[in-house]
């Protein structure tokens, strides 16, 4: 059974306030529970239905507690407009220390990138290409916000996302001789232009692009360029899209051009 | 004022069956508002803010009524989360003839593609990447779904949606010679294949991918290579930013490889 508290307590922890007086998130559904189990990150409780159960022989030990529920169970207590079958509460990991240094053929900061659906398929799409790091400007949405956490679809277990201010991240950048590349609507184009180079790119917020105290430190623009007749197409993309194809060209130049 | 009865009209809207009995979809936003007014759709009634009104020069005289009201009105009428300055209530248009050929260079078919956020966002894609015209399978979330006319950010007003079924797009791509490409997780390499070619892609339903009847018929199966460091990444990428990524490349093939 989960308990009317319990309830109460999943449901606080759409709060990020909660979450932190908690020191815990929400993960639901099988897919991402599953990548959870087989992570770094701790358990505390893990609500199942029968089904899940019957479907999948997960390494449950991993959760310190597993709890057997009925569907009408998790639908109360889901945070999810289709609820599925299981619930785990985590505990917020402990911060991920600052790196020294920037290694990666290619990292990102997101500048403001505010909604939440945004930033969990940006951390599903540098999984997916390969990129380690991610900065998050303060007003970034956070990664323990359970939409950020259900559109990573468990990628959040494999990238690195640090909070930081551009100010710490533009220094490692400089001292490891990192290129700092921003995407614009009026840069270079990137299909004409050599990406093979280590490179920090900045995505900026939905609204506004990246801030002018940003921009003006930035060594390149970079712009996908509109393919539309005339120009007469969409005056922009979203940030996660955009971030998909300019991340794809960068990947591209360094693994299949001559 | 906003009656009670238009709010009801306007809520009712949610739903493609109250749509298309009252032959009205719902457009909210200062952007794609504009969008619409220097289209061909029509609109019947446009409920604007004083707010808005001072920060529009819009040629608001193909609105069938302008109606100022107050921000509380918007907000009561709204369909968003967080309301704007303006609603409009608008005609759905008349269908869109069936092509008799496939012309452009690439043309989209979307196979139960479910996700409103997605639809949306892959129309706003074609639009950028100057895609004319995309089919979408019956089982495909409807394009007049407020969802899915938010994410397009306006751009449903220049890119074709034509509702399909495979069969009746399969011939005129055949009887046009335009190549079936696919996007499966196991295709060719985007990246290493030549894809210079009059193409229908098919991008397949966010949980199945491409169904099996369909997935049958496909002259190629392409894929995004995964860059992740021994295949250890995300399994599959978001189908709306898999779309962008493939696109792009199509066009950067065309236009930029020599």
């Amino acid at each position: 059974m989960i308990g009317k508290n319990t309830i109460k307590l999943i449901k606080s922890l759409l709060d990020k306030k909660n979450r932190i007086e908690e020191n815990l998130f929400v993960v639901e559904g099988d897919k991402i529970v599953s990548e959870v189990l087989s992570s770094g990150f701790k358990i505390e409780r893990l609500f199942v239905t029968n089904t899940f159960l019957e479907k999948h022989s997960f390494n449950l030990s991993k959760a310190s507690a597993v709890i057997e529920v009925l569907q009408d169970e998790i639908k109360k207590a889901s945070l999810l407009k289709t609820p599925q079958n299981c619930i785990a509460i985590c505990q917020l990991p402990a911060p991920i220390k600052f790196p020294s240094e920037m290694t990666e053929p290619l990292t990102l900061f997101l500048d403001d990138v505010q909604d939440p659906g945004n930033m969990g398929t940006i951390i599903r799409i540098c999984d997916w290409f390969g990129i380690k790091q991610v900065y998050c400007s303060p007003g970034c949405a956070d990664l323990f916000n359970p939409k950020v956490i259900q559109a990573s679809m468990g990628s959040f277990c494999r990238v690195d996302v640090i909070t930081s201010t551009f100010d710490k991240v533009e220094t490692i950048a400089h001292a490891s001789g990192v290129k700092i590349c921003g995407a614009f609507l009026d840069g270079e184009n990137i299909y004409t232009s050599d990406l093979n180079k280590k490179t920090l790119l900045i995505m900026g917020n939905e609204g506004n692009g990246i801030n002018g105290q940003i921009a003006g430190r930035i060594d390149r623009r970079v712009s996908i360029p509109q393919f539309a007749v005339n120009n007469k197409g969409a005056e922009s993309l979203n940030v996660a899209v955009a971030t998909a194809v300019i991340c794809a060209e960068f990947k591209r130049q360094f693994n299949y051009s001559k």
